[in-house]
């Protein structure tokens, strides 16, 4: 039917919970994430940017923004599924980028779709934009599984949220924003006092140092 | 663990709402959708030994009450996704099996270990146990359906859902359990007063009719 | 008008909270405590079954899974009121037992009224899932009020009804099941790490130990 | 331990929802509803000078605000179950003096007891005080229900409450208040637009007119 | 239109939220708060009365009951926004004077317009009524931050919030009902465990000792 | 504390709800319709774009994703208090970049002031990419607002805000976008049936017709 359709998808956007069935004191919907992700994004894109690097900074907003809109035709997909089989995961990126590539030759109108077939595809990609992306996206979540944490949830799934980003984020670490990151933000977190904070520090720690 | 973790997953399924990504003036949770299969499952069951056929009840309430455990292994893995190619259908059924068995193996006692493979494996089989529970599912479809489309909800959505699940009852309908429903039970959802009654009515007719 | 009344109902219970009044981080529905009681019965019966005990499985599913349909008609009366006086309790029970009976005769149809009638009559007699069914039902308000406790809820009532329903369970050690729990799952409740876990296991090594 | 207690109740007055169990667009909490009633009672207060009547004001404000504190410690007894036999009602009424009378006695100073025993007591009484907070009572819920049936609600439920409530009030139509309200407020409801409006609008008509 | 749009102004009051913009574990709304001054303030005005000083019922009840009526009109201005300088203060007030007398223009019918202009004008005055007004709100706010802290919440805000209130409260020291709140009701608030009890209670120290 | 507090804010913006005050069906946070406002601003640099016009990507997504994140520090200011005088008006504007500004030298390490203070800066400006968030800013109002009505709130306030944005797009109707979206989006909002739906149309007729 047109743009119209693209507007009232991001209503769906707003009531998608983030980790569906695991009790969180705050939840977060898969917009506010998206919101989150391109502010962070920005964050990271300063920070290179001061350190000499040149950004793209149209490439690293529209992939920050644009980042999770598929997840309206795919739903949430666990990861322990995505990642089970090298071959399921093949399968599973065909038939998003087919209900993906349904929606704009339906919904878009055509002097249009090239652009939405490039912010609904992957943006996880080698360019310095693809990996800030990569970065700001596991950077929300180590502060989503934080807020849990500091809040005294007693599931231990957030710990290993916090734990699986900071590797991931640790992976970029030629980055000068992942440098920054690490030395001048992630401290800040320890700061305060909650109950946890001496094991959380600990785990932050451990993966930092070694290797 | 043991079967304390069999018991914390009951929390995570009170957590997964139904149809993420529409706007719903009512949320349903895994669990209670599951407590009202069962309850539904029951009162079929009910019609059928009135009308002289045999249930087996242990099975109709194990395969009712248990169906949707596996969600929280695996998550809500859209329809579209689920049923796009036969190949996909397959591999997710294998993991999600797999995921189900590891759980299985790790947290249930060797002792118990068959009975939760059995309630944990397809439930909707040739059975008379399990065409209820076919039906069960999706009568509980249409009133999660029916109570948005009664209290105005617009999004088409709903009567999609309305439609298909009474379309996939119907295929059933050798059952007495299904004669019963469409004849004496489905004319009440039509007896009260809203907007979208007299649509929703000829939709009922449309399907019933046919054919 | 018949069963369709009977589906409508399922409705009410899942916007009845448990334990109206006190602030709760994760709130329990009647028709989610309903699918828990149904799946801890389940699991005690297993454990019965193993220790080679007899189950009536239609029995124990049927009385698990609708020992709180009526809380529809009566509402939630609070212990304290309802336990007042011997007298009060039993026009408690006569003034259900005719709102029930007013339902069943209203609104299920003849052919299923005597299943209705056993169905909400007080499940909890003195045959082994009757005895189950009181053992699940304080087992479900055990993990209701350890989930709290475990969140860092301030209120002195979550601590007060784990000690009650930990009691009441007590009271049936004779059963397998209740011996299995006592040695086997309850001591995984105080493996994780939250701020009271210490005095938890004290109240609960207290009514064990005792007597 | 003293008047720390009776604040720390309102809390639980807060997590009190009215008229569980039926779906509703809008909840009310016990303790919003005790704010409207006030408010309410000082309205028709007004009214009653305004005409020439005296109003004893502390009397009003005290009744009207404090009228329901002591579902604190009955919960919420439903209609049907309160209403049941007369020989019940009483026994109810016992009940909820005892436990109110055991809180005062243990958690309020000897040097106020009084006062919250006179506040904690029935408020319905035959003052003019006393009447304008049984028909201040009776518009919130007048309110409350026409609040869901103008947003759409299909349950028959608000319908009864709205009419129940009318003709409670018409019942005090000696009072100017009452007077008042009929003729230049109650019209105001039926200006909007909204589906059941007509119908609405005779059920009043069809209550104020005869007799 | 007339009084119908003062009770309708009412359900505006339970859907603004108090402190937004702040993660919190138990949300108060505008109309809850209300109430619960109103009760503080009566608790106040008793402690006063029983220590030899006269009330004014009407003015105390009438004055809390009303205070934050017109937040309906201004909405939530922000402490640092309103105090930022002595001449914006006093346009912020003229604003609200003047939105608050166009509704009373517009909607209280010429008999009742004197009682809503006093009702809602400022009523935190010199008269005891208008001190115990002072205190009540605060003492609101102790118990709100209060709620966070013992929960466990990890946000500043909530420490800063007690402990503003409580040299508010400590200002109006020489009135009987705030001794007998510091010597009799404060140290009920650190009977309790939870994790910062020792830290909370030696900030009411410092504040209460110091002068 | 440095860019932690940056990230720690997003936080806030998921807590603040749009139009408090007004019952919703459907709640909007500050978050959320900052995401949305992005979202909606590239649609129609998009159709700029392809209508001839250059667009400067990076000023485009910086300005709508940032528009309200000083939110956060002056909270929601009601339209009819910031427009009461002119006067008002500036003032108000001082407090907010004084508290922007203060934000920015205590947190905001030196190297990157400039990009916050940029950012946070009124963006609504006379380049096209100022007009653009104005229009998108509106855009998504009318898409709140359009929900509501759509699902029934009968309340006004739903109207007005429709009829006041469409308004304000109107006096951007020189840009390309503003013409696409009054001739191949908006028509699309009445093609579903909703009891408004032709009421709700003929206000949109009436604003752009007229003159």
């Amino acid at each position: 039917m047109g743009l119209h359709e693209f507007i009232q998808g991001l209503n769906n956007l707003e009531t998608i919970d983030r980790a569906p069935g695991y009790f969180k004191y705050q939840q977060h919907t898969v917009a506010a994430h998206s919101f989150r992700v391109a502010e962070i994004a920005q964050m990271l894109g300063d920070i290179e940017e001061v350190a000499g690097n040149k950004i793209d900074w149209q490439m690293l907003y529209e992939k920050s923004l644009n980042h999770d809109y598929t997840e309206r035709f795919i739903g949430d997909i666990k990861t322990p599924v995505k990642y089970a089989t090298h071959e399921l995961r093949e399968m599973l990126a065909d038939v998003e980028s087919s209900l993906t590539n349904n929606f704009i030759e339906n919904e878009v109108p055509k002097e249009f779709q090239d652009r939405y077939k490039r912010r609904f595809s992957e943006g996880k990609d080698d360019t310095l934009e693809g990996k800030i992306l990569s970065v700001a996206d596991k950077l929300d979540l180590i502060y989503e599984s934080y807020g849990e944490i500091q809040k005294g949830n007693p599931s231990e799934v957030f710990l290993d949220m916090f734990q699986e980003s900071l590797k991931t984020i640790k992976k970029f670490n030629e980055l000068a924003s992942v440098k920054y990151f690490i030395k001048k933000i992630l401290p800040d977190l320890f700061k305060g006092e909650f109950s946890n904070r001496d094991k959380l520090q600990k785990v932050a720690w451990d993966i930092l140092i070694e290797g």
